[in-house]
């Protein structure tokens, strides 16, 4: 217990996390891999599309045949046998002849370009006036144009969106290698702390963090593991910890806002098989007392006690630590939607510390004015009225009212 | 089927969605709440905290006793009772009195503020000094600070987050009312398409806009519900929307990119029983044929052929419909984040028609530059390089190289 650690920058902390190896990757079906992290480039298989096709409802031509046709001397072309949907044309379209041919269908052997049915007119039952010229290739998706055989799709670290995976299923790419998404045990510790379920007793408080921490989880793709609230006692954690080491494969721990019950989490943490303390303490505020341990190659990351520090140190920390497991980069957070947004008021910052501090937002996009949410650092309505965080530097002193800053939301 | 349809503008065919109603709501426990959006105000059931904590370590005192304090002549105080973690301290604070206190510890009747531990210098075993004087609710959170017995929390329309949960939770509140989820039908049709799993025969293509359209609406909440591919017949695809009507709260339909299988779907869809077709054509790009029809109060949405349109016209009408029917306000999309950019090159756009045009990000945030991506309008490589989109009015005739244009990331 007699180590020494020293306070660590953000930055520092992330890097630290770097070290930990990512998950295993999985085989997963196309439709459950909405917001899963590619772990190997995915490759076509064929050409998309497998032939020339049609983007429109027109005429199926050789551009030659329209070459010079207008309003006033349209091109005469003889009716060749309409295409229809879901079938290749077995017929060689020639010369001086116009296919029907609806948007989506394929190109008979000879056609290389498709004249808008609007610039067509019927010319009797077997021919058809072109009023416009086309050139080699119009109104045409060649073969392979979409994806080409052999062709890189999608590279390992990319988040699956919906055009992804109807890409993918354009192509008959059913089975997908991702991250494998975490399992995230949920440790709330305290003699204070209750299920939310129960009425508190004098001096009690429910287990706000367990849930608030377990949503949170979810958001990034992992699966909370929820453990039964710890008391302050060294062999009860003890026990907790070694579970959740056997279980999941990442540990939160929560609680501690005293000192007191904060060197006691050191303490325990400090004490388990192989362990080593990798940083406690981070140079944020909120947040400060973080501890980050390596277990045999499990984080355990503790969390501060207070529900709000808690919350956002999951996010600048835990939230990406998380998406990197899976495969995606290691940054640090908050990640979310930004906007620019003038500063209401001045805010008074601390050189030394990263500084989080909880906004909201008036006025719409591109003209927003971001309020700081006052409130005393414990109090989780903060949070909740705060629409996202800004962040000041460690080396700045705070930031000028008006000045221009960029809003997470979260 | 000799109705005449008039094409719409996308803020016309959003209004027209207003006229469903929205889905019942129902209680969910508060774990599985995440995302969901609240269709009743939830009011607090009592005071947060319930009675003045300490946010801070240090000792419980009468300020006034403070008073004065300093490093040269700090007040000497006598030592009372700690204050445990979890317990209501029995006694009261007299006068002159100072009770250490952990973070987050119940005051003492007669304490009315906190001072720091760093503050503070042991004096014997039964004394402690103060060197610095607070005023009365220094370092306290008082009772009901949080939230207080009676006060409205969070307000219909919401979507929850984890530090929404963080704050219920607190205040016990495990069960809440949320909008159903809406359980939506997708209906591919044509002759040509297949399942994803089937290598396509000539002429045939695969289901893309199933499995895309699926995971755009979990993207929303919703849940998908896969029909079979149905042909280009009307009786069957007839069949197909009976049936989906009975089990969906949302039928989606798409497929229909020629002309005659867009004309099949709307006979169909205005052939049953009670039906009312409100739309079938919105003066957007691309999406021009998207259709909207009210049967039994359940909205049928049939979205075009075209992957690339399909998707694109969920992401303006169905996903925003989708939130709408589960409590949230009834707004355009595409929804997403939103990115300022700068135009890499001019863009030529239709008067009359809004236009939806893929961009691909380049450069870092606040700096970003965008640059459309080029492909033919069916190419479904195309959204899968896009970052997001931007909007062209209606009464544009395009956006000038330079233009700082507003990039929803999708």
């Amino acid at each position: 217990m007699a180590e020494f650690f020293h306070v660590l920058t953000a930055d520092e902390f992330i890097q630290l996390m770097g070290c930990f190896g990512r998950l295993a990757s999985e085989q997963v079906h196309l439709d459950v891999s909405l917001g899963r992290i590619l772990s190997r480039e995915v490759v076509s298989k064929e050409d998309l599309p497998e032939g020339a096709r049609s983007t429109v409802d027109g005429f199926a031509v050789r551009a030659e045949d329209s070459f010079g046709a207008s309003d006033s001397i349209p091109a005469l072309l003889n009716l060749a046998p309409a295409i229809p949907m879901g079938e290749m044309p077995g017929f060689t379209l020639q010369p001086g002849e116009a296919a029907p041919i609806p948007t989506g269908g394929f190109l008979p052997r000879g056609a290389d370009a498709v004249v808008m049915v609007e610039y067509s007119n019927p010319a009797g039952p077997d021919a058809v006036e072109i009023s416009r010229p086309v050139t080699i290739k119009t109104n045409v998706l060649e073969k392979g144009e979409d994806a080409r055989l052999g062709e890189s799709l999608l590279l390992p670290g990319r988040q699956l969106r919906p055009q992804d995976i109807g890409f993918l299923a354009a192509l008959g790419i059913t089975e997908l290698h991702v991250g494998r998404q975490p399992r995230v045990a949920v440790i709330s510790s305290g003699d204070e702390v209750i299920p939310i379920e129960r009425k508190p007793g004098l001096g009690q408080i429910r287990d706000a963090n367990g849930h608030a921490i377990s949503a949170l989880i979810r958001t990034c793709g992992g699966e909370p593991v929820p453990f039964d609230i710890v008391p302050d006692d060294a062999a009860a954690l003890d026990k907790s910890l070694r579970d959740a080491l056997t279980t999941a494969d990442v540990v939160t721990l929560s609680g501690g806002s005293s000192v007191g019950t904060r060197d006691l989490m050191v303490d325990v943490v400090s004490g388990l098989p192989g362990v080593k303390v990798l940083a406690h303490g981070v140079a944020i505020r909120p947040g400060k007392p973080t501890l980050l341990a390596n277990q045999a190659g499990k984080a355990i990351i503790g969390l501060p006690g207070h529900p709000v520090s808690a919350l956002i140190v999951a996010q600048v920390f835990l939230v990406p630590f998380l998406r990197y497991l899976q495969g995606g980069k290691l940054e640090k957070g908050p990640l979310g939607c930004r906007a620019s947004a003038a500063l209401a008021t001045s805010i008074h910052s601390t050189i030394g510390l990263e500084e989080f501090v909880r906004v909201r937002l008036e006025g719409t996009p591109g003209q927003y004015v971001a309020h700081p949410v006052f409130g005393k650092s414990g109090m989780l309505s903060t949070v909740v009225k705060a629409d996202g965080i800004i962040t000041i530097s460690m080396n700045a002193e705070g930031l000028p009212k008006g000045e221009v800053v960029s809003v997470i939301q979260l």
